[in-house]
C-alpha cells in the first residue's frame, strides 16, 4: 500500500532517519546536486582528505620506504574489518588486491585448476567484465562456458540454475546484486544447490558490499570478489576485495604467482612457495594510496551498520518505486526491478525507450546524476549515509520536469564513452 | 683513476650538479637522513600533495562519477608521456595499469599462447616475483622454464644466453638493470639474438625506467613491463606500465580479459572483443588516486630529463665504487656490481657478510636508509633528482663508523619480514 508520497512525508521521513546526521560526515560540494550514483562511485567521506594528506607527507614524505614496515599489513588489516562488519565472514578470509577483474580470474582459475571438472556457470545478468573474465579463462586453460539466461529484471530464477547444475560444474559465478536491476538471489539456497552438485560458487559482491548485509559465512559461500569504491565510498578505483573460505586456502592455487603470495618473500629465493593462508591469493605491490583511503570510508561505515544502512535503504527503495508507480508509470517508465524489497539490493532500475537521453538531460540540464545501463535502464543509485528523501523526491519531479517539457530531445541518441 | 675523494670534492661536485635545483622539487623532512633507497621507493615530490588533495577534493568530491570522463584517459596519457620522456616508445605503445607482476603475467601469457612454442627463459638474476610467475604460467598454461644462471655480480653474460636460444624459446624474460647488481644486459644485442631464433623478449625495467635512457624502439624491444615508485617517484605501489611494441598488439591476446580491453565499453555487450589497440591488455578499473600520483612525479623527469639524470648518476656510482675501494675495502666489502658504469645501472651493490645487521645499524643508528638483498649484499642507490655527492660521501664515513664501532653487532642476524 502506497503512503503519502508528497515532498512534505519525504521531510517527514528525512526528519525521523537515524542515519541523518551521517550525511555531515561526506563531502557535498554542490548541495543542489543530486547525487543518485553512489553505486557507481560513492561520496568523498569528509575524513579521507586529511587522512590521505597524512599518508602523502607523514607516511611517504617522511617515513619513505621505512613505512613500508606498517603498510604491507593494510590490505589484511582492512580486509578483516570488511570480513567482520560487512561481510559476515571470518578473519583471514577477505583481504584488499588488485581490480574486481582481476580478483575473479584468480579466484575462478584457481576453482577451475583445482577440480577435474571444466564447466563454469555464469549468468545473462552477469557484469560483463566477470562473463569476458570467464570467457578468458576457459579459452586460455579449458573448460566450457554454461550460460543461464535469467530474467533481466527479476533476476536468477532458482529452477533454471537447478537446471544448469550437474556433476559436470566445477563453478558457478553469480552476482550476489545485480548490477543492473538490482535483483538478489538467495545466497544460501544457492550455494547450498551448488555444493549438492560439488560445484564451487563465486560471488560477485560489488553492489552488494555495504549495502546489504552479506553473509558468507553463515550461507556456506565459498569464494567471493568485490569493489570498494561503491557504497563502500572507497574512491576512484580504490582496490576490490577478495574472500575465501579459510577450508579452501590451501586446497587452490591461483596462477598469477607474485611474490606477495611467497612464504618469505624478501628472502627471495628461486622458486615459488606459496604460504598456506590467504595471501597467496596476492601479487604485487598494492597501490597504497587507493588502499589508504578505504580506511576512513570503511570508519563510516562501521559507525553507521550495515543493518541500519539496509534497513534505511529498503525504505528508500520502497520510497522510489511508489513515486515511480504514481508519477512515472504514466510517463512511459516500467519498473526494471524486482518489487519485493527482499529480493532487491540498494538500487531500482527504472526502464524507458529514451533513458540514454533523459540520463543525460537529468545530469546536464536538472542537476540529478543517476546512471544509464544497456538497454534501456535508467538506474537510481540511492546511498544510505548520504542520500535523502527529499532528494528522491526532488529528483523525480525533475524527472518529471524533463520528461514532460521533452527537453531530453536535444540530446544525442547514442551512447557516449562514459556514462 | 681515482680523484679527490675527500667531502671537500664531494662538496664541490654539488657545486657543478647541474640538477641540484632539483632537490628542492622533493619533500626532504628529515634533512640529516642519508636517503639512499629511492629505488626502492622514491621520495615524495613536492607538487604532489597539492596535486592529490585537487584531484581529491575537486575530481573525486566536486566532480564525482563525471570526473571519470576525464580520468578514463589518464592511464594512456601518462603512458605516452612515459614512452616519450622515458622508454623511448611511441605513443599508444605504453600504458598504465595493475602492478608489474600482473602485468608480467598477461604479457608473458599472450606471448605464449601466440606461440607454438613452449620454452621461456628466465634468469637467476631476474627479479624473484618475475620468475615465479613465470614458473606459475607455464604449470597452468603448459611449458617450461629454462634458467640462465648469469653471474649475480656481473650480470648476463651473452654467451650464455646464445647458449640457451634455439627455435623451441618463446620468450626470454629479463631485467634492464639488475635488481640486485646493478648490471645491465646490451638491449639492442639481446633482442637481436632473440629475434633470430624467433623468439620474443619481456623486459623488466622497474630498476631502468627514469634512472637510465631506455629506447625500447630503437632496440626493437617487443615486450616490457616497470613500475613507476622508484626512480619515477610515483608513490608507493603506484600502478605499473606495460609495452607492447605496436605491430605485436594486434597478434597477442591477454588471458585476463577484463571490460577495460573491451571494444565500445559500456555498451556491456555479451561477449569480449578486444580493441585492437594497446588497451586490450588494460583489466578493470585503474586506482585513481595512485594512478594521479604518477602526474606530478613524472613531470619532475620530464623537466631534468633522463640524459642528464642519467649522466649525474653515471657520476655518482662511480663516487661510490671509488669509496668504497678507498675506504670500504679493507672493512670487509667487496664490489658487487659491474665496475663498468655503462654496464651497471643507477645503484651499486657491496657485498659483506654481515651485510643485513650493517643495513640495520645504517638506518636505526646513523640515519643512512639503503636496502640489504640477499645473500649478503648492502644496495646504495642514490636518486640523482635529489641525492648530493656530499650525502654520498657522509654515508660512506657514517658507514666507516658503524664498521669500525663493531655496533652493528647488536643487531639481530635474522632477515625481518620488511627490508
Amino acid at each position: 500500500m502506497t503512503g503519502d508520497l508528497s515532498r512534505t512525508a519525504a521531510e517527514e521521513l528525512d526528519g525521523h532517519d537515524e542515519l541523518a546526521r551521517f550525511r555531515a560526515r561526506f563531502v557535498v560540494a554542490d548541495p543542489d546536486l543530486i547525487y543518485l550514483d553512489g553505486n557507481s562511485l560513492g561520496r568523498l567521506p569528509a575524513a579521507t582528505p586529511a587522512f590521505l594528506d597524512h599518508v602523502v607527507r607523514e607516511g611517504w614524505g617522511r617515513g619513505l620506504i621505512r613505512s613500508w614496515g606498517d603498510w604491507i599489513d593494510w590490505a589484511a588489516r582492512l580486509g578483516d574489518r570488511l570480513a567482520d562488519h560487512v561481510l559476515g565472514a571470518r578473519p583471514g578470509e577477505v583481504v584488499l588486491s588488485d581490480s574486481t577483474s582481476v580478483n575473479l580470474y584468480k579466484l575462478a582459475a584457481a576453482a577451475l585448476a583445482a577440480s577435474d571438472r571444466g564447466v563454469v556457470v555464469v549468468d545473462t545478468d552477469d557484469f560483463p567484465t566477470d562473463r569476458y573474465v570467464v570467457q578468458g579463462l576457459v579459452e586460455h586453460h579449458g573448460g566450457t562456458v554454461r550460460e543461464l539466461r535469467s530474467d533481466i529484471d527479476r533476476g536468477l530464477s532458482p529452477d533454471r540454475l537447478r537446471a544448469a547444475l550437474d556433476e559436470d560444474v566445477a563453478l558457478v559465478v553469480l552476482s550476489a546484486v545485480s548490477y543492473r536491476s538490482g535483483a538478489m538471489p538467495d545466497m544460501a539456497e544457492v550455494n547450498r544447490m551448488a555444493h549438492e552438485v560439488g560445484a564451487l560458487v563465486l560471488w560477485d559482491l560489488c553492489h552488494a558490499a555495504g549495502a546489504v548485509p552479506v553473509e558468507l559465512a553463515a550461507t556456506g559461500a565459498d569464494l567471493a570478489v568485490g569493489c570498494t569504491y561503491k557504497y563502500l565510498n572507497g574512491g576512484p578505483g580504490s582496490p576490490a576485495f577478495l574472500y575465501v573460505r579459510k577450508g579452501l586456502q590451501p586446497l587452490l592455487r591461483q596462477p598469477i604467482q607474485g611474490w606477495f603470495g611467497q612464504r618469505d618473500q624478501f628472502a627471495m629465493g628461486p622458486d615459488y612457495d606459496p604460504v598456506e593462508h590467504l595471501d597467496r591469493f596476492l601479487v604485487g605491490t598494492p597501490p597504497l594510496l587507493s588502499l589508504a583511503a578505504v580506511d576512513p570510508a570503511l570508519a563510516v561505515v562501521e559507525e553507521a551498520g550495515v543493518e541500519r544502512i539496509r534497513a534505511k535503504s529498503v525504505r528508500m527503495g520502497r520510497f522510489v518505486v511508489d513515486l515511480a508507480r504514481e508519477r512515472l508509470a504514466e510517463r512511459g517508465f516500467r519498473l526494471a526491478s524486482p518489487v519485493d524489497p527482499d529480493r532487491r539490493g540498494a538500487h531500482v532500475s527504472l526502464a524507458h525507450p529514451d533513458a540514454w537521453r533523459i540520463c543525460r538531460a537529468l545530469a546536464e540540464d536538472a542537476g540529478v546524476v543517476c546512471d544509464y545501463r544497456a538497454p534501456d535502464r535508467l538506474r537510481i543509485g540511492p546511498s544510505p549515509l548520504y542520500t535523502t528523501f527529499t532528494e528522491l523526491w526532488d529528483a523525480v519531479d525533475r524527472l518529471c520536469g524533463v520528461l514532460d517539457s521533452r527537453s531530453y530531445e536535444r540530446h544525442a541518441r547514442a551512447l557516449a564513452r562514459i556514462t
